[in-house]
């Protein structure tokens, strides 16, 4: 039963966490198989206790494994990810190469892993803002049907890979000692600052971070009546995304009964505790599996409406652990 | 034609922001009175270049002044306000002591200068976040009438004062050198992190600060149809309120038409180049007395709908700015 997995971009911030993952949820690992580009190959990475040398992902060099997560960009998964099914393995990539292929199942395995099944040697792991928010909304969905969703995301650099979280602590010291500050990753300065820009803008004024929102989220919850518009935002955090998510529903639904709801549904905490100060933290949701979901409210302005504050470690949920859990359904479950 | 002026809260971050904006603007100062707190009563407050030693605020000794700019906290304001207006001034007041009483004008100059004629003694000044917003929504009311309003912010630690301030900095300090972190502003720690948490919660799960949007946006804007539901949030920024906000409109309105109207509002500038990376930003705004509007953008979800990214100086705009110019109107112009 064991398998022989490839985590490809092993040595970035989200590969990283992919391997952690598959030893902290002691996936049945025969090999792991460490691949990043050519400037990681001196590199290790540290499994149970062992230090595993990073292969250089080459065309001429495409290992036979089981399991290949995919991490390393959309252009990496453009170019290797068929090679690795070629040879037999099943490819889960975190990268937005594929999501919205028609034959490639886009899966939030508490939302519809079902669609697993339907794979063709490539199943795509949403982005990280959109798998937290709909592992909110399904199950409200289910409860009271939604029309229209307006999110507002505030987004950790991780988001952005290792150089992002290296470029906030560079520019944070600089501000603090009164320096000049370079900004490299991040196209204007993110240290005490707040940019309404992830990833590139399309001609109708959204990101692409925006728009994959939009269409990931009617995907998943293969319902494409769900009204959706976002604008996404990177903050000064680490670790963990925030969202303010305002959904309008077709049936009258209570903040009591979302709570209720909420609770019940794999995956999610629900911490909405006003009077203690009790509500969804990025440092809280900092290494931590769980979705949490709090200051969930009525929305007055519509018949039927709640607001809601969901948070989720961007690196876990929000990539590596949805990228295992759709191993574990694959080959564990 | 000159005035006495005195400053009650002058210490503070909006207090030294209101001097400073008597100076820069040449607001035509008689005499600058200086008050603070009993703790406050040795230090001095410079203004055209000269040290003006701060007086103590007590009962007992009300100075007569043509007018008071208060920025001291409501329960101050509740105290001594009358008793400025007993001794002959105009009190212009930050807090949210009496925003919402029928018989005190609550004033955007460029919004609603008009309602300042009604005033008994006491006009108010906006919230922060609420001021920057409605000075971007008034021109496109009028063009377009807003049905709906959802908005989420991320709001500048100085909106809790010079302690909070404080906080940032040495909370900052501690993550990056790994010491614990200490909270004494804040409930939680602020330091790369974000808190969806603002003033004092109300029994409807929602924020003092998030009501303050919907009740001083219609307010201001003199119309009671408009419905707002907002979420607040504390980001790690020193100064500069980002709001993301979502409108639906009556009639149709294009991001073209949205821009043009924006540009030609006073004080609001409009900086919408995606291609270039043009988009408001809290470092940018910082010092500056504009609002700035960009992301501006059709929200496909609704028949008439734009998101955009409104960024202005809280402590300017927000604050010291709009007090000034509210007392430019009822004394200079």
């Amino acid at each position: 039963m064991e398998k022989t997995v490839a985590v490809v971009g092993a040595t970035g911030a989200v590969g990283m966490e992919m391997v952690r993952t598959l030893e902290r949820r002691r996936f049945p690992v025969k090999r792991l198989v460490p691949i990043a580009s050519e400037r990681s190959r001196n590199r290790t990475v540290n499994f149970r206790g062992q230090a595993v040398p990073v292969e250089a992902l080459s065309e001429d060099n495409i290992p036979a494994v089981d399991i290949a997560l995919f991490s390393a960009g959309a252009d990496r998964s453009r170019q290797y990810a068929h090679l690795f099914v070629g040879k037999g393995a099943v490819v889960i990539d975190n990268s937005s190469a594929f999501r919205m292929d028609a034959d490639v199942p886009l899966v939030v395995p508490e939302v519809n892993a079902h669609a697993i099944k339907a794979h063709r040697g490539i199943i795509a792991n949403p982005n990280c803002s959109t798998i937290q928010m709909v592992q909110a909304l399904k199950p409200l969905h289910d409860a009271a049907r939604i029309r229209r969703v307006v999110v507002s995301t505030y987004q950790a650099v991780s988001g952005a890979g290792r150089r992002a979280i290296a470029e906030l602590t560079e520019q944070t010291k600089a501000c603090l000692e009164n320096r000049p500050v370079e900004c490299d990753v991040f196209p204007h300065r993110i240290a005490f600052n707040v940019l309404p820009h992830i990833d590139a803008f399309e001609r109708n004024g959204y990101t692409k971070e925006e728009m994959k929102m939009v269409n990931e989220t009617q995907k998943i919850m293969e319902d494409d009546s769900i009204a959706v518009t976002a604008t996404t935002a990177r903050v000064p955090v680490y670790r963990g995304h925030c969202e303010s998510v305002n959904v309008e529903f077709e049936k009258d639904i209570s903040p009591d009964e979302a709570r209720r709801i909420l609770a019940d549904f794999p995956g999610v905490c629900v911490i909405d505790d006003p009077a203690n100060n009790g509500y969804p933290l990025a440092t809280e949701a900092d290494g931590d599996e769980r979705t949490f979901v709090g200051r969930i409210r009525r929305d007055f302005t519509v018949r039927s409406g709640l607001n809601m504050w969901i948070v989720s470690d961007n690196l876990l949920k929000g990539a590596a652990l949805n990228a295992v859990q759709i191993a574990e359904r694959l080959f564990v479950q």
